[in-house]
């Protein structure tokens, strides 16, 4: 059984998901592993991960919307605003998806439908290097099971 | 150390919750683990998975009702709509619940309360087969720790 | 490869975030896994877990209200109300957050981000004493990667 680990440093300009299912696969691909379990886990609380449609971009500015529109910024009961005013909603937003993604890998590959992407979804504004620990484990050979 | 993968399938019927709690657990009895890790990921951007109540059927109908609430359908401002009126629905709901889920395992049984039912989320209005992929990762004999 | 595997009890007196950071590592410390990954996994559908900024408690409550916003108590559309008010907003509300998170393990620590607090959010309103199952899997010595 082997394992490996790696930051994958993620940089944001804004609201809005970023894609990084090429550099999972890479990854993936770098550990060797055939058959394992992928761990992805993002070290912030204003940003999260979520796997979603890439085909059509309009699905990422879609889901971006909804998001903004549940989560508004400025409500007026919000205790936590000093550190201005997307953050509150960043950290809400980020309770609502995911801020760890456990894959199986089969076939040395991310078992990924067809049509899912890996996304970095940045809840602040500004620009910010995110940060996603990848963590792998499994063998480098063969498909047991199946 | 000893690894088994499965694709569970899992057809639906239109929107609602599908148990797949004895399929799940038949999955870990036949890999033969003791004590390990199960991860089940859904490979689909318009169903998920959600860990609930299973003895009220009630709390399923009223679980989809709240999503369908939150995310209507045919919002004026949605862009992605060339899939149908539940697409981008179906996408929104699956990113509020879950892609991954990892449960671990102890003497030979996935480590469930006594009230949790693991679900597929059917967030789409025809028929579909739906693909788990079930994963475990463990040792055939003993309890290690507690 | 070392697992090991432990449920941590949760006290919980009414509805609100409860930190388990500190409980966490020295289960991490406890099992001797330098590198690897522990998975945190709720036994329950009424509570759930999260990962959030453990640094202003203000955020804590923020969340809560949130949560106690956008799932109301008593809407006249629940049909599961035999177990009281609180409990199918509950179990949204758990539906909505986390029942398993998955976290890396480097030098022997959770690869939590500066911020980052790991909480067991109770969603009722009387107490309660949660099962969080902790398991590890991972190696004793050195740090593969990297």
């Amino acid at each position: 059984m082997h394992q490996r680990q790696e930051v994958i440093r993620v940089p944001t300009r804004g609201q809005g998901l970023y894609e990084i299912t090429a550099e999972v696969a890479r990854f993936v691909r770098d550990s060797g592993v055939e058959t394992g379990l992928l761990t992805l886990f993002i070290r912030h609380t204003s940003a999260s991960l979520v796997i979603q449609e890439n085909a059509d971009p309009d699905v990422m500015r879609d889901m971006a919307e909804f998001y903004a529109r549940l989560v508004e910024e400025g409500a007026p009961w919000y205790r936590h605003v000093m550190e201005g005013p997307d953050d509150m909603p960043a950290h809400i937003r980020s309770s609502l998806t995911d801020v760890s993604l456990t894959i199986p890998v089969a076939a040395g590959r991310p078992a990924l439908g067809t049509w899912q992407g890996v996304f970095v979804f940045e809840h602040r504004r500004r620009p910010h290097e995110r940060q996603v620990v990848a963590h792998i484990i499994g063998d480098q050979t063969g498909t047991p099971g199946a």
